[in-house]
């Protein structure tokens, strides 16, 4: 028989469907190999030369003459940068005025590469962009949240096919993240300890969900996890803001997080996703109850009118089975094609 | 400048993405017409004659010798009608047994068919096979929620072609279901009224995102639509629960939303959707603050890291376009393919 499971953090329920259960390679996709695009598109906005497409850059970092990663205004942006924070209610309607900041970071010059693909120095500038970005955005006093992802892939949300992630930096917090931390705070009141520690203890302890661990970080497919291969990355030490991360645990990150993608791009074929970096909208506040992490989503399933109706999940796979899977994963020895393909600054 | 508007009932908050906005008919996709389909198909388990391949009818309405809409317990159901409920905690970790109901609904005998081309009196059927599961299902003591829905084409989460709904009877209701009950209750003790009462008066008043009216019912895009397209069908009678709806307005509701359904097929192009039939979990408790509808979601664009990791949404359409660009389509004279069609019982 099937089975429903909570989620501890945001406590959804997800129906384990082991009944009309998938093996994970089921779930793996026929796709062209990334590699086989083209390095460099001439109408691709975030290709080096073709910086005049896109708006001029708040920071880059570069290496040999040459930008390694780049971030860049969002043209099509879904907030302004400039204007006056307002609020308006009338009647029921709640108006609140489109003042934020939506940048792209766009990962390597590479037009063809992906995060599984990169050596990981080269892994290591995105995730120090980020940082640097989300420290210097959390100054804005407009600013109440910032939501750092990635969509890789059409059924994830994007349509271009040059590595980028995105910043969005909104004047609200949602009701949403707003329980998760109201919840946070309850545990901590009741227990007296950080639930997201004890999450991860129970993890380790069980060990049959576990996917990879490094000095500073642990991936793991979660209890309840909401659909196959739904990842959580959690730092080992207790820290409520990714602002707060130091310069070793950047790095270490970024070895993880390589990892995972890699496992998932040889194991399941360059599956689409999302990441997203979840954290407490200001380090001070949050420190005691919140603990911050990386949400990675394989887009292997639809959300449909069952989820979109009942606010519950069904997974077709088993968590545990897919944890088993990604761990015998093996990565291709270091990718010498990220090297060797660095380009020069085109002229 | 974009704005940030809030949904009223599940306080989610969107993005009214002015700057990027498509046009509405930017969204209207190119699809093979669904009547150049086959009228059935031999491995088609929901076609007449292969009736075998499909579990045994829960119901079905018969009209002259042939099945009109036929319900039968989903072949791969999330959740089995047979056993125990039970709970388990272990640590964080809680599970409840799979226990429930899983059937599908065949909408009409014809495999090319949609809502959108079905004659009323044959749309109106399914609406009776709606009520009729649903009270008979409320009655089971393990059923804590009812999710009627119905899932059309591949990005709303179906490969299946033939037409047919979905109504998965659950042993818990979500915390997400649950809060909407909360804050009808709220705002009923802070106003005195119905909260869904309040929204449908205050969209009758603007009118702007009003899409169509009928005797029973008013289908409209809401003010804070969290996607292009996305609809609201209210009954103008307070009632909490879909199993309160009366014979008159089983018809009605079938007029409006075949209605609706043709606007999308025919302006948009027989874009993929989602619809949802939100009710109270039961009818008592929740008689004065609860007021059940319909949700139609057409999925024309995808949720991506933004709205996974902030809780928020992005919506690259002006509700008011939408609601002004659907008022206009006109939908073809009466379909005289439904009738002409009729299949009699294959031998």
């Amino acid at each position: 028989m099937s089975e429903l499971r909570q989620n501890p953090l945001s406590k959804d329920w997800v129906i384990v469907a082991s009944e009309r259960a998938k093996r994970p390679h089921d779930l793996a996709i026929k796709k062209d190999d990334r590699r086989q695009l083209p390095s460099y598109s001439s109408n691709c906005p975030f290709c080096p030369g073709n910086e005049q497409m896109a708006p001029p850059a708040s920071m880059q970092i570069v290496r040999e003459g040459q930008w390694q990663v780049r971030v860049v205004p969002n043209k099509f942006a879904a907030l302004s940068s400039e204007g006056e924070l307002f609020r308006r209610t009338d009647g029921l309607k709640r108006t609140v005025s489109g003042v934020g900041i939506h940048e792209v970071i766009v990962e390597t010059p590479q037009h063809h590469l992906t995060t599984a693909l990169l050596n990981e120095d080269d892994a290591e500038l995105i995730l120090q962009c980020y940082h640097e970005r989300y420290l210097a955005i959390s100054r804005d006093p407009r600013v109440d949240l910032i939501t750092i992802f990635k969509n890789h892939g059409t059924a994830a949300g994007t349509s271009l096919e040059h590595p980028h992630s995105q910043l969005i930096a909104t004047p609200i917090i949602s009701p949403e993240i707003r329980r998760r931390m109201e919840d946070a705070m309850r545990f901590y009141d009741d227990e007296g300890q950080c639930l997201f520690c004890k999450v991860l203890a129970e993890e380790l302890a069980d060990a049959v969900r576990v996917v990879h661990e490094t000095e500073h970080f642990v991936a793991f497919i979660p209890y309840a996890s909401l659909s196959p291969f739904s990842m959580w990355i959690f730092p080992r030490r207790h820290m409520a803001s990714f602002g707060q991360i130091h310069a070793e645990e950047i790095s270490d990150l970024s070895r993880i997080l390589r990892t995972v993608l890699a496992k998932l791009y040889y194991g399941l074929g360059d599956p689409d996703f999302n990441y997203v970096l979840r954290s407490a909208p200001s380090e001070t506040r949050y420190s005691r109850y919140y603990h911050w992490y990386v949400s990675l989503i394989p887009r292997l399933t639809k959300i449909a009118g069952f989820e979109l109706g009942s606010g519950m999940y069904i997974n077709i796979t088993l968590p545990e089975e897919n944890a088993e899977f990604l761990r015998k994963v093996e990565i291709p020895k270091p990718q010498v094609i990220g090297a060797a393909l660095h380009l020069t600054p085109r002229t």
